[in-house]
């Protein structure tokens, strides 16, 4: 039979693991994603994930898609993948996709979200998926500033210096910091993110809600293109891929 | 100065320890909690915890009240304690209590949840909190069968078979069960818990939610007084120790 293009989402807690992309040596979610898939048809395979999430960083929906040579249901193979990883691990959804389908270079938008936790003593249940940040935060502040990342810019003051992509040039659709009790949640929707640019935009959002900088600062610093301009970066156990849309 | 009484409040994630009871060579949560203590005070002390909750369990609000002969305001306890602990076991309040004072014996109530999740495939970031179960479960019928529960019962069809109290009556003064998308939450109050209770309830409420048992049953099971009468042992992880009164 012909080989198959299938499309998995794939959910993980990055805790335990050097990020998403496969290296000798180390504990990644990709590597752990292309054993099962090894394990399970006794084939070599690469998984084309779609973002190269970094260590402990989280995902809801991650994307990949493998080719293999199985006749394998796609029900089945959600099952039977998700038994072959470790509990942090989990294929939620297979389905076959047009030989033509890249999980890279389809992408249409991404959705990341990130989650602080600002009461005095760390939450134990949810210290892995947040960033203990103790204090208040002004949250309308920051939504000001938020608002001022929506639209096509250069991002180059928000990206991390690892990435040396000529084109800093992104579109960000949605950008959002909700308060409740406790916590704030910032969403951000693009057509693509450079390396660390959901971090730098949190840490850069915190120093607003801090009250180190006015809302309006966000402008001086897309305009800087300059990566010392922006805050600090966040750490990664905040950060969650949620969904990819193509 | 006079040694002091202090209550503690106390959340941890279980998945890691062997229990909250301090024994040794095995990594406990109260052994942690000790250890915390005993580095900031340089004292050696007995953490008196008011539930001996089991390897996996967890809690949001385990009470423990300890003597130390120490000024530290309580406000600086927390942290002190806090910051001396591992991540997955916080301090959440200190209190100064009257030296007569026991968190065992002047335990007037306690609340535990325990949580089943129902998907098909398992929640990453819910793993260790919850029991996954894949498949439905008819919430009302478990519901109807955890209110037959409610009042003063002799509990011995429930409890552990390592439990040799003579005494098994119990007043359960709460037992409710809210069915949401995927999660089943199930909650119990009492005025004590014979051992392993509450994942006894909860493993034969899941057998009336499968549809084996219809809910009256529950009345031939409390009648019996035989564990063999019950349903299987829920596991650890699903169950939280939510709140103590006293």
């Amino acid at each position: 039979m012909a080989v198959r293009n299938i499309k998995l989402t794939i959910h993980y807690d990055g805790t335990a693991y050097h990020g998403w992309q496969v290296q000798p040596g180390v504990d990644t979610v990709g590597g752990k994603v292309q054993q099962a898939i090894e394990t399970l048809t006794d084939q070599s395979v690469k998984v084309n994930g779609s973002s190269r999430t970094d260590a402990g960083v989280h995902a809801l929906g991650q994307v990949a898609n493998i080719r293999i040579d199985s006749p394998v249901p796609t029900a089945n193979l959600v099952k039977a993948l998700t038994d072959r990883l470790p509990d942090d691990i989990a294929v939620t959804e297979a389905v076959d996709v047009p030989d033509t389908f890249d999980a890279i270079s389809d992408t249409k938008s991404k959705l990341y979200r990130y989650s602080i936790y600002t009461a005095p003593v760390r939450s134990v249940m949810d210290i892995r998926y947040c960033w203990h940040r103790p204090g208040k935060l002004d949250a309308d502040a920051m939504a000001a500033a938020a608002l001022l990342l929506i639209g096509k810019h250069d991002f180059k003051s928000l990206a991390g210096a690892a990435d040396d992509r000529e084109n800093s040039i992104r579109t960000i659709t949605h950008c959002s910091v909700v308060a409740e009790e406790n916590r704030i949640s910032i969403e951000v929707a693009a057509d693509g993110f450079l390396y660390n640019m959901v971090r730098n935009i949190v840490g850069t959002l915190v120093e607003v809600g801090r009250g180190r900088w006015a809302a309006e600062k966000m402008k001086d610093i897309l305009e800087a293109k300059d990566r010392a301009a922006a805050g600090p970066i966040a750490p990664a156990s905040g950060l969650c891929l949620m969904r990819i849309d193509y």
